[in-house]
């Protein structure tokens, strides 16, 4: 019941961990899976090596998973793309793909974040650069190194056209990727994004080394942020209790794989944000997706304290002890008011 | 501003981990603090070593924090009273309090759980014991081993009579121990007591061996099914959102402190419930309230299968890899109708 009734050629855009995970998803699947990187020096090591070996260290590449940077190529009769590209690059990286773009082949986007010049999440940047495609997104709790070693992992499939969802959790389903579907676009975009930017936070918790007390409540507050975010634009509550709101958060701030939580934990450890990019070979997400964030959090009217914090700490050179305990210190309430 | 006008004379009854730390945190305020303990040889250990080796080990207890194991001296002239007592000794422990009791003295409940017999939980035990006291609880993210060593920890006070809350929550505030009011008695109690029936399955994803996509899975769906059963209870959707429901269970399904997400890594890796029983020195509250969260479910019409399966697997002997894929590979569908 669950094999796609044929199988599909399929694009997967980007050789970082996610997008390489992805393929093999689909390739164990028996999809013909195409994965596009931009590097060819790295696309030839991929090639040759058959792993990944900076973003997926010790997973095999299939010798039948074709691994190409020829745009054309990956684009030639594909039934489906996959962008795995992170936010910065996206725009940019995405540009030439329209030439070879046959137009109604949908698109799938996991990409998790907010542009900063133009506020536009990854929905929105596909929608604009390809003029309006068939778009589903596909997020949730999914550490890539835990989805190639096939340990038992749920995400959601989100799109505005509900028979497109379904026809995407068809071709990615396995006994291990449990796949879901929903509808609110919005809401699993600032669930997906925000929480990057509250994994900073808890990182900073661990650095403190301050405990779990403290880093649920983070969590817990963190999640009630975004969610006011996400409502005022439009998303539903229900979705930031579901995977791609609370799922993702949880993996994200207490996975030691987690980029955007080291960040934090470094930062609170006493680097500064120039260092830190300069040791990380792979993007943190959330360090950008703050500023974003903020704006957003400004343009809708909505209290993000502890947004507004990270960004103070990250931007500010603000002392990251004295921002938590500002966070930690504000007068006593009741609960539910809690800002 | 926090301090409280004059200082009081509080008994905590309870010589666990919590009633411990949460006498500490009384007695930095300056208040006279009395812990009451059932066992007069433990108590007079306690006296002697001023440390809890078997519950809180490392901290000292200062020597004008009292300690009996009398009950009559326990409650002369109290002003509060703090019940750290689990449940399925709750009832029989205090009765001999009440021949002590002077009416309208409120009391505070940390107990986390619900009596298998009667299915009441916490706050109700204390209102039929005591014959309807003034009742506040104090629930949260608490390891007590973090807030005996004064790392930052947030909780909520709930009382359905808001002036009582407000009052506990200005005796127990420090800088270090935040206090939130709340007035969802039901939807409190059910959040921290459920929780160890999620954490019990949490500590069985962990002990199988699977990551944190698997584990932001099973916390995200937990808190589904104890939101549904806690509304249907008449609790409000919101406190399962707060630092009772979504803190409290991030706390206990993450640390490694947490007795019941030991409970359940052991039994993944082969222990039988009477192995892990007879091997415990403290009680894993969750062990028994799946009994009663199983009852109240079908009581209540609510469908939870993740306590369900906790069920199977504890009382019915079911293989835990068994139960953990059964929950993951139920059919696909929308993520909101996630059942």
């Amino acid at each position: 019941m669950e094999k796609p009734k044929t199988t599909k050629k399929i694009a997967v855009l980007g050789t970082g961990g996610w997008g390489t995970a992805l393929s093999l998803v689909l390739h164990s699947k028996g999809h013909d899976v195409t994965l596009w990187g931009s590097s060819p020096g790295y696309v030839e090591l991929l090639k040759k090596q058959r792993e990944n070996t900076k973003y997926l260290k010790g997973i095999e590449i299939p010798t039948d998973l074709k691994i190409t940077s020829d745009i054309e190529r990956s684009q030639k009769d594909t039934d489906l793309i996959v962008v795995a590209i992170p936010t910065p690059y996206a725009r940019k990286t995405l540009q030439p793909f329209t030439n070879y773009y046959t137009p109604g082949t949908p698109i799938v986007s996991v990409i998790k974040g907010i542009e900063n010049e133009t506020l536009m999440r990854g929905s929105e940047i596909l929608s604009e650069v390809f003029n309006g495609p068939p778009i589903a997104l596909l997020l949730g709790p999914s550490h890539a190194e835990e989805v190639a070693r096939r340990l038992p992992t749920t995400v959601v499939v989100t799109s505005e056209d509900i028979k497109l969802a379904t026809k995407i959790q068809e071709i990615f389903i396995t006994e291990h990727f449990r796949v879901y579907t929903n509808s609110d676009v919005t809401g699993v975009e600032i669930g997906t994004s925000v929480k990057n930017v509250i994994a900073i936070a808890a990182g900073i918790c661990d650095g403190l080394g301050f405990g779990d007390n403290s880093k649920a409540a983070l969590i817990t507050r963190g999640l009630a942020e975004t969610t006011r975010l996400g409502v005022a634009m439009g998303g539903q509550r229900e979705t930031f209790s579901g995977l791609a709101g609370l799922g993702d958060l949880i993996t994200t701030c207490v996975s030691p794989y987690g980029r955007n939580r080291k960040v934090g934990e470094f930062i609170a450890k006493g680097k500064k944000l120039s260092q830190v990019l300069e040791e990380m070979d792979q993007i943190a997400e959330g360090i950008l997706t703050t500023k974003s964030v903020c704006k957003l959090a400004k343009k809708y009217n909505v209290e993000m304290p502890i947004t507004n914090e990270i960004f103070n700490v990250l931007y500010e050179d603000k002392d990251p002890m004295k921002a938590v305990k500002e966070l930690m210190l504000r007068e006593p309430k009741p609960e539910i008011d809690v800002t």
